[in-house]
């Protein structure tokens, strides 16, 4: 199981006019997460797509809205990877307010397709064996 | 049952570089949906708001992404009612290309919140009397 | 002279926690307002970008937001071309709201860009060709 | 005169299918900048709108696209203050990317509205007090 929190401060213009950050705007949050869990983990998400021809497009979002996060709120992404991705990755996420309360929590799903062939692939040896030691570990 | 089409086109700034709809840009299109099929069954949810105090935030959202939506297509949104509201109230969501493929679906459960007290209630009366016609028809 | 109008409502994710259109959405509107006249006078931008390789990115833009726009309301983004294109284009931009008074006024700026080579060019061929009898006309 | 740097990601989902960060999101970035930048000279934006009543609608908004943005680019917004605000502020902003070059820079224009009252006021003095040391020592 590898974790990582992300600070992101909610904006103005990310805000709606009940005065909370808008619900359409928490998948944004989601990819701010599992881009910088990636980069925790050693992998540029850039440069998979741009050196390995691999994108991940989302398959399925879950998301539950536990509480409003406020404009200007520190808050904390904090993603999470349960399982080795497969042929797909599954992340979980949360999302916690300056008092540490839940505010949003849920779940993304994403597949790995081989860019130039549009093909669904597997998750690719060099993300595979960045990961590994993390679970041998537990 | 109560469904109502609605026509959205896919902007360039809603694009990402993938060329796609970007995945968090959807939910707004369901925001979109809902509005749309209230104001179809003689329902202003700004009117709700500003004349009743009755804001209705988002309990849940479920996606799955079934294919890609592409700049400039003209997707149709359609949006279900599958039972009367209580104190929540669940759509179901499709969104349709121009080929009538389906691009994505999922559902989005919302409350009803007295907005000065802040408290959760019931759905509202002036709106069950809208809409229970229609179930009573089925 | 060549000025055509398009609504758009406002809608709640566009809205910030003063209750208004949020600033930073004008672009998009602004956006909306240019492809729609192009595909008014017959153009289709992602054609163009697709077909002829052309892209047109935006070099300056100006705005004065002159009064609120609020939620639901609906807008009329009038966009209009003063003069033909040359290695540039430039639109002038009107927002107006229900009530026929201006919300926002702005101009932006593109050029012409030859997307396989990277270069600036030439407004091309066949957009002038579509534009030039509105202008013998005047 | 008064400038602060402040570090901003380029994300998936605020680039465009050209690959550059959509020119309709630079607006978001000079809010960070701003706001950031009152941060820095120890004013929160929110406690002024909350505490004190004040709110900042822009007024104008220029900006010239110098170079494309790309994605995941860590950029620097540079926030500058020329002159002590009056019933006005003007930010200067600049936009630089990894190699120190310029990508966008701009000008912002704010007033200050009483909100209870919907009057436009003078900068309020608390900020002055705040800023004036700073203009003294050039």
């Amino acid at each position: 199981m590898l974790t990582y929190d992300y600070p992101k401060r909610v904006r103005y213009g990310e805000t709606d006019r009940m005065g909370y950050l808008y619900y359409g705007n928490y998948a944004q949050y989601y990819e701010i997460g599992r881009v910088e869990w990636l980069r925790n983990c050693g992998i540029s998400y850039k440069e998979m797509e741009e050196l390995h021809g691999i994108i991940m497009p989302v398959v399925s979002l879950q998301m539950r809205y536990v509480r409003p996060a406020l404009y200007d709120e520190l808050l904390t992404i904090r993603t999470t990877l349960k399982a080795l991705p497969d042929r797909f990755v599954t992340f979980q996420m949360e999302i916690f307010n300056e008092s540490h309360k839940l505010v949003n929590g849920g779940t993304v799903r994403l597949c790995f397709v081989h860019s130039p062939s549009g093909k669904s692939v597997h998750a690719p040896d060099f993300l595979l064996q960045k990961l590994q030691p993390y679970f041998e570990k537990n």
